[in-house]
């Protein structure tokens, strides 16, 4: 919508499979969303510019192929995949889907782009989340090393922290490879932890929606909180919550999209922004949500569980963000109006929240709650034998 | 064999699928392969040890658990993998069945390890060609990085020449992430080229051969330019040769394996060894097996094709391979007593070569030889429309 709004001819294509996810664990958006049909449909209502629909799955060349022969895109913003890391963990069975889920779709658009679409560029979501918490500073993409009296720019080594993370991690060599063996452009956006419910475009009508998520797999942690907040539910802080990660407002992430798009990289070229706009640690979150929950009268405590992720609870962290600033970006940063708004407005739905999908179930390490086998739709298959 | 032969408890599992691909490109090993289940069975005659047999698919969650149910392996040999560059870029197809195929096999192993054989070793079958060509040396696995003043260890960053090669990437990063998680123990052999026909167990029986490939896609150079040498084709040099990679002769693959296993790493360990003896460019090599080919009688040619490979073709290459030698390897190093006797077993089979098989087809660029992509078994799908 952002992109149409903005001069651009658009097309969209989705295959519905986040909706089917949902089903699985019995989770919903806090505001519900429309038909991508109807929306499209709406927006074309609202603000008369028309967005070509194409249902297909990445993971059918066929459908990539014919839908890039059809519309002919200049940008191609790759936002297809499984982007949850707690429902990469659940069981083998989500931990193989979402590798083999996301690095399909991901091969087939580099191979169609390279016999079909070479000039066209790749704009692809990662996240910050593949390079960890190591202790020199993080640069966007790349490092140069100098070891033993030599030097070498080379890619930035990764740790990443769930089956998700790494599927990510696996993207971006692959296409970093597919740039230097088929003279691809892609930019890849390795992007922090988004909050906010709404954008210039959302509030032109109810029916545009976007997903706003609070469950423990599909939320966020910022997110998170301000539903905790609203409901009366201690805000959950995973571990020590010493945390600390790089966000951002939904805001900005459609305009750093854009930026990408209107500053193309060079045939060959596979280039990292890093796209957050401040860093916070979790527990420092909950305090901003307690304080301004206060004020709006909810009474709103702050609960420490054991951290159901395996990851450093304390740790250095200064990753650069340079380039997108240095395209234009202007961040909206995170301000206590900011959470006042996303706190009114998640309290107009107050009466949808389902509370029991907030508390995290799934663990890193695998363990289980006495008979959560037996309850939770998400449980492991059994083998025979087992 | 080796390890059935050297006292321990052996069984195996396999999908046969390399027969499959075999078939599907028209290429076949230089001495005729039994099949397996009689070779387990010549194994048991000729020196009284079973190996147990277990028919089945890595990517069957259910078969991988079964194995390991039935069996309770204290190590896990995985050679399970489509190993080869060439195959992985000869199509989208080919390179989204490799990667799928690898990574679902290893995650599959990792998950069932966790859930019922967490004490267990993971001896992985890497590569050299993991790392590329950086300008710095190459360590085991992980770089101690310092930067702007501050030192980690970390991943040693990766650039890999081919879908395939990227696939390896992958592996090592899921089961990195798997043992640092699950405190699995694990073993990554990132091995050279490999070259040789027999071991001392092949030597048994002829029933007991192993695969020895010349052709394009699962030939390896040295191997190659044997047989070009004793068919009377030129050697053929992939660009200027200056490529230089880390080699092995196929006896030492099978100690290093036998020593990762006798020398387990700790729970949660994640450890790589640089599996190779000698590094040599392959023009050396082509020079050496002229050499070598003339004592015998052979006229021995060597031509510079175009190289069909993206790849450095002179370049600092000094990669470390210190632990497995720590550990006692003892190197059987390439010699004119080795080259002869390969160029004499291979002269036995010669009637045997498809010298069609031979020359390189598969083009990293993409690009065909005008006809060929009606010509070859292996030309890409067509879709609709195109």
């Amino acid at each position: 919508m952002y992109l149409s709004a903005h001069g651009n001819d658009v097309a969209v294509m989705d295959n519905f499979a986040k909706r089917r996810w949902e089903v699985e664990l019995n989770v919903e958006p806090l505001i519900p969303i429309h038909t991508l049909h109807d929306r499209v449909q709406v927006w074309k209502e609202v603000t008369g510019h028309a967005i070509e629909l194409f249902v297909g799955d990445l993971r059918d060349y066929g459908a990539v192929r014919n839908a890039f022969e059809s519309f002919r895109p200049q940008a191609v913003v790759h936002y297809g995949e499984q982007p949850s890391a707690p429902y990469s963990m659940i069981d083998h069975n989500r931990a193989v889907f979402t590798q083999v889920n996301n690095l399909t779709g991901t091969l087939n658009v580099l191979w169609v782009m390279r016999e079909c679409a070479s000039q066209s560029h790749l704009v692809k979501l990662g996240t910050m989340g593949e390079y960890g918490t190591p202790n020199i500073d993080i640069e966007e993409g790349f490092i140069e090393i100098e070891y033993k009296g030599r030097k070498d720019v080379l890619p930035y080594p990764k740790q990443p922290g769930s089956f998700y993370h790494l599927s990510k991690v696996h993207d971006s060599h692959n296409i970093l490879f597919a740039c230097r063996a088929w003279k691809l452009r892609s930019t890849d956006l390795n992007q922090g932890v988004v909050y906010g419910i709404e954008t210039d475009e959302t509030r032109l009508d109810e029916r545009l929606t976007t997903s706003f998520h609070y469950d423990e797999v599909f939320g966020t942690a910022l997110n998170r909180f301000c539903v905790q907040a609203v409901i009366g539910m201690p805000l959950t802080v995973y571990g020590r919550g010493g945390q600390t990660r790089g966000f951002l407002n939904i805001r900005d992430t459609l305009r750093c999209v854009e930026l990408a798009i209107l500053n193309p990289p060079q045939a060959g070229e596979f280039r990292v922004f890093n796209q957050f706009t401040e860093t916070f640690n979790v527990l420092q979150l909950a305090e901003m949500v307690q304080q301004e929950g206060s004020k709006l009268g909810f009474d709103v405590q702050v609960q420490h569980l054991p951290n159901p992720r395996v990851e450093a609870e304390q740790h250095y962290y200064n990753p650069t963000h340079r380039k997108l600033i240095d395209l234009g970006l202007t961040p909206h940063l995170l301000s206590d109006v900011l959470l006042d708004s996303m706190l009114r407005a998640i309290r107009d739905y107050a009466p949808r929240v389902k509370k029991d999908i907030i508390m995290p179930r799934v663990r890193w390490d695998g363990r289980r709650e006495e008979g959560e086998d037996r309850k939770l739709a998400w449980a492991a298959p059994r083998v025979s034998g087992d």
